[in-house]
């Protein structure tokens, strides 16, 4: 399997997500300046590896010595408002350099618990990829939605990683992947993914999910999430929201999968999610090729969120909840 | 504006539509086959231009004489499988071939005909302005989809026609023009078309739709058709159904405008539509510039079909059908 993040020899590599799959190209990150690069420009994309490449990238530059780290800390999360897996690894970052950031051996200590902090979320995935497996009987088709593998979270993937488990289990013939405009995330990572794990897939265009659901070619939809408030109300990639109502009108369940990294218990729900939105110049360049005019206007929400109440379950790593509200959400709060 | 067929000195030229805006080139058609071909490679697309593309390249095959025209014509009806406009101006041409095509003056006759065919597209695309027009009240920003504008129909267009007359009256503030994977036709036609009628708009991705409307932004939504059955089944671009889904969730009125053409009262309802599936091919490239593996396995349906059920109305050159159902649209069907 193609990994998103690779550290070799005290040096952290990330795989350039942009090119994919037409090019497998690893940027070293040297500094936490490339790493906020690296987030702001979508190299790596994904929330659960926003948060790995952040930690490790202060972790780089706590090795350079740099000094203060609070500066390049406070910067760093910055980089991308939406996913708060962000704002977690930053924040742990900062409450180890408050507690460690005296000892002249800090930087072997930023890098030990980066490398700490990466295991949590490999091994998070693969607990969610179980409970998530466990909600699946009869055998059908499952969509997704953006890119919530491997190349998203590390380890197993979040909404991938269910959808592997459950398919290596018999319970899902094939997976269409919606390509996920304007990046193609779907297209370009997620049948990446699944064909690297030899699951039979379908891209189709994002407009064609309710079409396909119509047909009663759908059994479930499984996505990940950016940011899931204490009500469950939870942020994803722009037309998640659109699956959900579509899901709701055809009586298909509707599954959000992500780590406990993503759930933000200091807020209470949607309307605390900031929801970034992008140069729409974005929108008209495919591979950096313009398609379109200089002067056309265009409006681009990189996310959006979906009420909670169109959520038939929450899986996480800590358990499934289902249904979804701020009652049933409090649980996990405890399980934390 | 700009005109998607011209006739001149009895010559028929089309504006390829798969480079715009980038680029405006019109071809010649020369021959029944060069119509064909314009049509199936969707040089031309929209089904009213479609219907007037077909007629045109039948009478110039006329014009040159070539004889028996039959098989021409009912080649050209097999260009694509779900516009019935397409089918209709065939089997005008052919009843006119029935009656006339011994005349030695037969090219000039069809010519004519073609001529007279177009001109009454035209003023049905007014006539449904017109009465689309009359819906609008207070003024908000409506969303469309694909192009169901001049390019698509030639005349006024039929949702766009719709959309300029309300604009023109202070009854639409904005458009969002939904940029229509995997052609584009939104994004590239759609804004061309608003952007040289000076009418405020923006592109949006297909997946954004449902985030505006939950956003309270979009007050209504207002789309063409391919194809509409005796029930008001309408069969439009692939995304139009999950719009419908998404206007039913939010309570927004949802428009179809189309012309007397695009009825098909030979059909009950939705099964008797052929939905075109195209070369899933076509998802991967972008102005020709492939843009993935060529392994990639995909699935692209180039319509979807809406049940009469979420259309709040059908605007037609004949009247607006509202609420739609089969009875109510009997009644268009004794105005023909």
């Amino acid at each position: 399997m193609t990994e998103p993040l690779v550290l070799k020899n005290n040096r952290v590599f990330v795989l350039d997500q942009r090119f994919l799959p037409l090019r497998k190209k690893y940027l070293e990150i040297k500094s936490a300046d490339d790493g906020f690069r690296a987030i702001r420009d979508m190299i790596v994309r994904g929330a659960p590896l926003i948060g790995v490449t952040a930690f490790y990238a202060l972790a780089i530059e706590a090795k350079r010595g740099t000094k203060p780290l609070f500066k390049k800390a406070v910067k760093m999360a910055s980089a991308r408002p939406t996913a708060v897996n962000l704002m977690f690894a930053v924040k742990e970052f900062e409450e180890l350099l408050l507690q460690r950031g005296g000892s002249p051996r800090f930087g072997e200590i930023a890098l030990k618990a980066a490398v700490d902090f990466h295991k949590r979320e490999i091994e998070a995935t693969r607990r969610i990829s179980e409970n998530g497996e466990a909600l699946f009987s009869k055998p059908s088709a499952v969509m997704t939605h953006c890119n919530a593998g491997a190349l998203a979270t590390t380890g197993f993937g979040t909404a991938l990683g269910v959808i592997s488990f459950a398919y290596k289990k018999g319970k899902i013939k094939e997976v269409f992947a919606c390509e996920t405009r304007p990046y193609f995330q779907g297209m370009r990572l997620t049948a990446f993914e699944l064909k690297e794990a030899n699951i039979p897939h379908k891209v189709v265009c994002d407009n064609t999910a309710g079409f396909l659901m119509k047909k009663g070619l759908i059994g479930a939809v499984v996505v990940g999430a950016d940011r899931i408030a204490s009500n469950g109300d939870t942020a994803n990639k722009i037309g998640t929201f659109s699956l959900a109502v579509l899901c709701r009108h055809h009586e298909i369940p509707f599954y959000v999968a992500a780590p406990m990294s993503t759930v933000d218990f200091s807020i209470k729900d949607e309307t605390g999610i900031p929801i970034e939105e992008r140069d729409s110049k974005e929108l008209f360049s495919l591979l950096k090729r313009n398609c379109s005019r200089k002067s056309q206007e265009a409006l681009y929400y990189a996310f959006d969120i979906t009420p909670h109440g169109l959520i038939t379950a929450i899986i996480t790593d800590k358990g499934v909840v289902s249904p979804v509200n701020a009652s049933t959400m409090k649980r996990l709060l405890k399980a934390k």
